[in-house]
């Protein structure tokens, strides 16, 4: 169920969004209960004046021009434990295979119901039956 | 009050995704209660690489890259049953005006309050008096 | 912790588009409680026919081509008359700096907890300690 969306720079080389893409979905699958498969997400790629982050820094983290901007909107539920799993998983992942700064992935949760939903077809496939 | 984010191939022509932003608008005041022309809507074309899926698909369903992803935040309040009608309506008429196989529409809802909302102007259009 | 996502034309100049992240931002610190340096914005450029919007109007509001729709996501909490207040800050902020309309400035907020945020070390910087 959870929708995806990375936002990016233009400059990113292909190999990197795909690196992205799976850590997110990875991430998703090992520590967020998420069922393998449910993989849906957007890029959307920015010059380099569209993604605004503060030059000075904030809570003592600075950005560079590589930030990565992940939301992600999925049923809510998951324990403040779960979640901060999956913050530094993806995080991990990132840097591992990208070498991508830490620093510069950033990462917003929203919640929804699970009426809020729909895979495909006009169904709502996790309501009520 | 809604904002629908509508998410599309490069390739779909103007006339699918008038047709689509048609289909939300009209989904919403048949079936979700929308005051008539409360209509904002933003379109977002993405290379094929930018719409990620199951390949294997999910839940039995299967996707293809001509996948609309639909993502509409607006008032919290509404039923499962007009949830489930305005899917199906989407769906629906986006598969008769354009043969989109309705495996291809997923939609998700994003609920707020009627205090978040600014129509222009500055004001808060829905808010206590 | 506010992530903002502002659309708006792909003709408008990098001067207003500076202009409107930077009455976003100063919105946020003056009459929102957000911190300084809490700076995190996307902007997305678009088509015309990619910005809809009601050609009659909506609520007595007319909107043009200049349709600036900001979204944000931050924290749940603050108050009726704070989210008032900040509504008007951006649309005469905006105005004054660049003449827009202030038909043409759209705003919704959306409400995330303090656990759904990460800015960076895939650290969960406002939970829990």
């Amino acid at each position: 169920m959870p929708l995806a969306r990375i936002d990016i720079s233009k400059t990113a080389s292909r190999d990197r969004v795909r690196d992205v893409s799976a850590a997110v979905y990875n991430a998703m699958v090992a520590v967020g209960g998420v069922p393998p498969s449910d993989k849906f997400q957007m890029i959307t790629r920015h010059e380099p004046d569209e993604i605004i982050y503060p030059e000075e820094g904030y809570l003592g983290i600075d950005y560079t021009p590589d930030l990565i901007i992940i939301q992600i909107t999925w049923v809510a539920g998951r324990s403040t434990d779960v979640k901060k799993q999956f913050f530094q998983y993806i995080a991990d992942e990132i840097h591992a295979k990208q070498g991508v700064r830490k620093q510069d992935i950033w990462i917003n949760l929203v919640e929804a119901n699970r009426e809020d939903w729909s895979f495909g077809n006009g169904e709502m496939q996790y309501g009520p039956k």
